[in-house]
């Protein structure tokens, strides 16, 4: 466990119901990110909290591919620009993928990019329990990632880019990012949950 | 929370890296479920810890939809036979759709399946912090449930369905599913995430 945030964070905006475990409420996705060293062993947990997720038949149909300090540049170069500008400071860049095809008969996975959610939200919130935050990113380049990263794209559907560091100050981001760095809300449970009588 | 599980469950197909989060590892999808009374309170803590899951923009695009004791055999007529087998004795089912539009202009949301997956996965969580088990299924009525939930077609993605219970006895189940019933084991790390160098 590493040294924790260099500020208190201010949950203000996020009002959880009774009971909710805090780990969920305590994940937020910072801009502003400290290049700290990450162990090999900190990523394996990360990674690894991931690969117990639920899957339909157990495919466990998600691939990470992250950074190292050699290839930075190279991931870096796969996000948008407004991403570029706060994430150059991350410790680590990664990819998820979604493998499309059934390992068991090639055929096609329609819950592959769903079950890799599942998989992006268990290593975001075990980047939380190891000190570190996990950030998500549809800003990248949709269309070369699959290139520079080695990944067919008639097997694997690009999810998403993530950004991994520690937490850094707000006074590190321009406007308008920085007037943003704070936990956000949320809509109000009505709106995302209903039971059916 | 409720009484604990009515056996002691056997994790030795599973072998996490140090410092996963029993959370994790301990989340596992029973077939075998007790339709113990689940009050709204706790039905509110599982989705509300959803609700705090990344998304894109912040659009938060799962919706899910619930039973209730009045609706529980509509839920149970949208399940595959082999799934109705051992879901009729959840306690509550549910589906769980991703709003395809975004709110801000309408236009295509294409992370709304993916991120609906993280919400998935912190409602499973929760789930097994309240000593409940939720179980994903993708052996559902997949071109009858939005009409028979009042979901439109056009604007809602069908994502998965899930069953949520406290853990029951194996031998309430029929074989081959008896056998089956323990926490599956997961491919071996280096098949899930690699670094590029």
């Amino acid at each position: 466990m590493r040294d924790t945030d260099p500020y208190p964070v201010n949950f203000d905006q996020r009002d959880p119901a009774p009971g909710v475990d805090p780990l969920f409420v305590e994940r937020w996705s910072p801009r502003a990110l400290r290049k700290v060293d990450v162990a090999e062993a900190e990523l394996r947990t990360i990674f690894d909290a991931a690969r117990w997720s639920p899957s339909c038949y157990n495919e466990q149909p998600w691939r990470f591919v992250t950074s190292t300090p050699a290839s930075f540049a190279t991931f870096l170069d796969l996000l948008v620009e407004a991403n570029q500008t706060w994430a150059r400071n991350a410790a680590v860049l990664g990819f998820l993928f979604a493998d499309k095809q059934f390992a068991r008969d090639g055929s096609d996975n329609a819950l592959a990019v769903f079950d890799a959610g599942a998989a992006w939200m268990a290593m975001a919130l075990q980047a939380r329990r190891l000190g570190l935050y996990a950030h998500g990113m549809a800003g990248i380049a949709w269309d070369r990632a699959h290139a520079a990263l080695g990944m067919d794209p008639e097997r694997y559907a690009l999810c998403a880019g993530f950004a991994i560091g520690a937490l850094g100050w707000p006074e590190s981001l321009p406007e308008p990012a920085r007037a943003m760095e704070r936990p956000s809300p949320r809509r109000p449970l009505a709106e995302l949950w209903r039971q059916l009588d």
